[in-house]
């Protein structure tokens, strides 16, 4: 029985180019994340609260494109988003388009509990954080040298702009389908789900993907199951792949297992991978890229995380 | 046999607000959308252009919430939204936080041909239009009296803000949930939808609505049917409604007119309509609301509008 999960990107490192050191890095980055989450719901906090705490683990560490570590646009700008979800009553919350929010979960679950609204975009959902005390930071807090050169060589080569082959190719920069999520299981059997990206690198100034669309990136319902995505936010956004994973288990009756599988393997237009947890602490994670940066912790606290197929596992701690 | 179907909002004006005179006027406007969709689609033109014919049409018109007469956020501005999805590859496109372009769904059919992503937002999403040649207008293009009057009417009695109320109740403003969107029918057999909306009177600066959500207000795939949706767009975010009638055609084996009426009367979280129409022209138009605005046109020309329950009907021009 799992409790909570978490994926750090589709898009990993090409085995060729993922050395002993940065794999340990990964694993490390990944059991920090797991441990923030597993925090949150000792002494049976709810998975809202593990969801969001995994999530800003990840958003604050360098390694992932979410966040502080957040891919640079075509223009060279920042432009993050992410999204929450509560299984109990389908509440959700979601932003885009976020500059200088330091954890864009945060303002989504702001946005979730204290507006009428499921999602805010641009300038005014920054505005609407400064009320909510959250913290914004300088654009300058978000730079990365390996997202900035990423960004400089894909810009280099888009001489011909509005062509399909500006979707960056995961062998140009690994980094492009990066987004992070978590999903948990509390103690009360409420299942939640949030997802936090910077989106693919060199994408247009002002494009919206899949980490703030509830459906897509992000799903939760305590009758069927939560999941957040992570890939080609775009094929996610057509096949309204997070909620098609709830869809399959609610009118085919497939298991969890079964219906990710299917999801990601056969339904997908396109590349990525997806976590999700059911209410009996099921948990699946199927991806069709090379790898995936993901990990989970079991009801006894014992930790596995995995970037490949081989996975690694540490007691309870 | 339907080929066309529209829809200008649910959350009409009540019964006892609607004159004889207001209601000839919205049927005319309902035509007049319909017929210029249905000129699209004569001589074998696409269901796409002709979900982006009506919807041009209901945009240019004061009478709609979307493109000219859309509805006034709480800081007094316009932001509009819109969507276009192709139900022979599941393209799509949409586009949202728009202040200035005339008909937003062309730039939404110019997001899904001419970019990468599916969906564009802010100043940056004109920023393209521009490129595309796609006519913007001056704020003022947009204002209307009504629309102004509605807010301000709003804005006045918001003293508690965050809280649930703010959600506009449709007894106050009959436009709070008005939406446009047509679905359609080809020759061919390919289906096409599309949606555009000036979102809730009142909203908060930066909210995004279902009608720029594909799976909430939009969705097209020829296996299955194309929806277009209208109503408290939050409902339809996290009830993810018209991916919903797809999935439980696809997964439940239902009939188009089944499944719509489930999603609209068992399963939407909220108050709202949808119109949907299927491969062989079956078309369900279903709301819980008091009225929607909505119209078709037979495979012979006969063109059928209706704001409640009674259907007026005039032959093929």
């Amino acid at each position: 029985m799992t409790t909570i999960a978490i994926h750090g990107g589709a898009g990993a490192l090409p085995r060729s180019e993922m050395t002993t050191e940065r794999a340990a890095e990964f694993h490390a980055a990944l059991r920090a994340a797991l441990l923030a989450g597993q925090r949150a719901l000792l002494g049976g906090g709810a998975s809202l609260a593990a969801v969001e705490a995994a999530v800003v683990a990840m958003e604050d560490c360098l390694f992932f494109n979410a966040g502080r570590g957040s891919s640079f646009n075509r223009e060279g700008r920042i432009e993050m988003e992410a999204s929450i979800m509560e299984g109990a009553n389908r509440r959700a919350g979601t932003a885009t388009l976020l500059r200088r929010v330091r954890n864009p979960v945060q303002l989504a679950r702001a946005i979730m509990e204290g507006t009428p609204h499921v999602m805010l975009g641009g300038e005014a959902a920054e505005r609407f954080a400064v009320a909510q005390g959250l913290r914004l930071e300088p654009e300058e807090y978000f730079f990365t040298p390996y997202r900035w050169d990423a960004m400089l060589k894909l810009r280099g080569t888009d001489t011909t702009a509005l062509s399909e082959d500006v979707v960056v190719p995961v062998a140009v920069n690994p980094a492009a389908m990066g987004t992070v999520g978590a999903v948990a299981l509390d103690a009360t059997g409420h299942l939640a789900a949030a997802t936090s990206s910077g989106g693919t690198t060199n994408k247009y100034s002002g494009r919206i993907g899949q980490a703030c669309i509830v459906g897509a990136g992000v799903y939760a319902n305590d009758t069927t199951c939560a999941v957040s995505c992570t890939g080609q936010g775009e094929a996610f956004m057509r096949g309204v792949t997070a909620y098609d994973v709830s869809a399959m288990m609610e009118y085919r009756g497939l298991d969890l297992a079964r219906a990710a599988e299917i999801a990601v393997r056969e339904r997908l237009p396109g590349r990525g991978g997806l976590i999700a947890i059911d209410a009996r602490g099921n948990v699946a994670l199927p991806f069709n890229t090379e790898g995936m940066y993901r990990g989970w912790i079991d009801v006894a606290g014992n930790i596995f995380t995995a970037i490949y197929d081989t996975v690694q596992s540490s007691p309870a701690v």
